[in-house]
């Protein structure tokens, strides 16, 4: 249906592109968080709000763009009160402060079913400078920003499929579950030294398999070379089910995945460097 | 949250407004429909998909807008088979053609809850010239487009409350519920005539009560000066629990309300008569 429209990427990109002036493209993206699939009803609203923004700045992030704006579509059952509405707004007023965005519009409805967050985020990119999916080219390193996993193991404790004790390794992997850090500055760095990039929301496999599917090409990673943190290291040390092929296919991490040749290696490696990638 | 942006507009208008070049503001609009509250989950799907489009493109009418994309944001229950797919994907398609738009993006999510679809409409008008609802002036004469209440009567119907008979009379009144007629041509027709305009989606009363809290303005409207289709004259007359209050205040419209000047009474008739509404 949008194949006629050369921004939409063929809905098959982070977001998609529109131009506005000679010099600058809008980006624009949209996520859906429904309660009871991509969060637990009764998750915190402030971190619910907060997690809802950065799902769509990670989409942003991924093009190499700055937000600017976004829409709020909110769907509430009658089970929803006045304490968990404040919070949420809460958690939304804190991520406008810390991210530099503003709402600008929006619906709400209620409904029988679950709680649902459609957010509609917009950014801005300099003209032909948006990371895409599709541009990886034959001879790229593939590169992966912070620990690949944390949140898929968190999601793990939560089912009582990977026992974690202690509070400090249950914060550190809860706080990677709930609230991603968008690798806004890293993307927007990348443009010039990636040649392709996305957001890992389904799993490195699926999202780099993404990128290999868009530019046509196939793609080799040593198990060994992907990061992952001592924490989750030790922990599949310690649980006899809890393997590399969960980690890699565990989604949420929020990270992004992007290809650049080569030569970029110092380049990369000193952005790592400075922003503690 | 939103009082810091300007385009925003304190999220009281329509639409919310970005600029893009020095001659161009980009208008942004998003509206949920939820099955069980909006629409009947057996109601046909391209009519649902055909509706969700123009509920948000009057939203671009009553700013003056001219619609350019649109992103959809679909939450499907496992109940929705292949067949509700295609006939909703057609549904999308014929009106993209009718209206000249695309689609940009989006997202699907599975829920456990009713069908929901929120849509978040793109559009664009030169600077300073989209009709808000703020800016009504004293003396305005108060305008609206078609008949008030049709879309209102057809609810009824299917709810028992008001009988007919013969299916042209159904007919006309479903489709006027149905496949609600965005006026973009008469909105953006209005740009330089009035002073301000919104879209009657939630009864005449109510939208034209915002028009006046927004601008600081108490409305006069005689009853008898409010258009009605010739049906629902005949039907106020023949059911004795149908009233005008029922008409004015019954919703779904999708015409426009507007104020405008009396010195432009003679270009609103002729704009009327050329537009047939």
């Amino acid at each position: 249906m949008a194949k006629n429209f050369p921004g939409a990427l063929s809905l098959l990109d982070d977001a998609a592109l529109l131009d506005i002036d000679p010099d600058h493209q809008m980006v624009i993206t949209n996520d859906i968080l429904t309660a009871g699939v991509h969060f637990f009803e009764n998750d915190p609203a402030d971190l619910v709000a907060r997690k809802s923004i950065r799902v769509n700045l990670s989409d942003l992030a991924a093009m190499g763009a700055e937000p600017l704006v976004y829409l709020l579509a909110l769907s509430l059952p009658n089970t929803v009160d006045d304490a968990w509405l404040e919070l949420f707004s809460n958690g939304l007023k804190q991520d406008q402060i810390n991210y530099g965005i503003s709402l600008i519009g929006g619906d709400t409805s209620s409904t029988p079913g679950p709680t649902s967050i459609s957010i509609t985020m917009l950014g801005r990119i300099r003209v032909n400078k948006a990371l895409k999916k599709s541009n990886a080219k034959l001879g790229d390193d593939i590169w992966v920003s912070g620990n690949i996993g944390d949140a898929g193991v968190a999601l793990k404790i939560i089912k009582g499929e990977v026992n974690v004790i202690d509070d400090k390794s249950k914060n550190y992997l809860f706080k990677r579950l709930h609230l991603p850090e968008p690798r806004l500055e890293l993307g927007n760095n990348l443009i010039g030294i990636a040649n392709s990039a996305t957001d890992i929301s389904d799993g490195l496999a699926n999202d780099l398999n993404n990128i290999c599917q868009a530019s046509g090409f196939g793609a080799v990673v040593q198990g060994d070379s992907i990061p992952i943190s001592e924490l989750v290291s030790t922990l599949i040390k310690q649980t006899k089910h809890l393997k590399m092929s969960h980690i890699i296919s565990g989604g949420e991490d929020y990270e992004l995945v992007f290809t650049a040749p080569p030569e970029y290696t110092k380049n990369i490696n000193t952005l790592s460097n400075k922003m503690g990638l």
